[in-house]
């Protein structure tokens, strides 16, 4: 199906210039959702994930209803001081400032094989310190996914770098 | 199953003299995982549910999950400021202070038959503003569910004050 066309562009939102893609309106649309969800657990499942570790907050939805189709378990990777018991935490660069984000100390057993999992890949700093929490929690990360991949930004090439294994389902080009 | 057994229980927190039903723990099993978003969605597969509207953040993880179980949309009720598009708002007291919910004007069509659904109900704050919401955006809301409900606080009264149809999956007597 034309994924594309249930997703909504806001122009100049957070910022002029800017064009954002929006996904609630891809969750609104029962097929394009239901689309989404089982293509991404297609695309995973004979890879043997146990977990996948969804960013808070929109790759919860995702993460979550992926989760369930592949019958593994679920891990919300939060912002800090969301978690009730003991974390790891790791901040990483805003264009302004800095954010932090959080896995529980003991979300992963040994041998874990993770998911990471978020709606829409940027400028990558956010998975990144992802998938450097999961590997600290004692997981391997076997791919990060995303639903929307914006080609032009330098989000691949910063998880790469970790030689991690990129995926995403569809593409947008930006300038 | 024993699904109170996969709760971890977190006394004192988030202040003394609280119990924190931690459900991460629920979430990290896959097999509590599954069993909660199949009983849920076993619950509500024959009351003709077209959106599930999950209350950020946790709702997500298991209204995403239920949506995708019963085939039928998402829609994300978010904390002020986190949806791109034009929204309604509703704030609600908080023991100190307030909080504001919002959903985007759109996000629900003529005919919308809602599944409100959220981790768990507690004070019954968020939820009561939630429905406010989603009646607000022209959608009945046939129900208000959670994986947890702690008795002996005033959430389903509350709930129950605007008519509201309220389930829960499991319960916790709370002093």
């Amino acid at each position: 199906m034309d994924l594309k066309a249930s997703i909504r562009a806001i122009p100049d939102h957070p910022k002029p210039g800017i064009v954002f893609r929006d996904l609630t309106t891809l969750m609104g649309n029962p097929e394009a959702f239901a689309h989404t969800c089982g293509a991404m657990a297609e695309a995973f499942k004979s890879r043997g994930v146990t977990h996948v570790a969804g960013i808070e907050a929109r790759g919860f939805i995702f993460g979550a209803a992926v989760a369930d189709r592949l019958g593994c378990a679920f891990v919300p990777v939060r912002k800090a001081g969301k978690l009730p018991s003991e974390t790891l935490r790791r901040s990483y660069a805003l264009e302004y400032g800095e954010d932090t984000l959080e896995i529980h100390k003991d979300a992963l057993p040994a041998g874990a094989k993770v998911l990471l999992l978020d709606d829409l890949l940027a400028t990558g700093g956010t998975a990144r310190a992802t998938a450097e929490l999961i590997r600290e929690a004692g997981g391997e990360v076997l791919s990060a996914a995303f639903v929307v991949e914006l080609e032009g930004l330098p989000g691949r090439a910063k998880l790469e770098e970790l030689s991690l294994d990129v995926w995403s389902l569809t593409q947008f080009k930006e300038d």
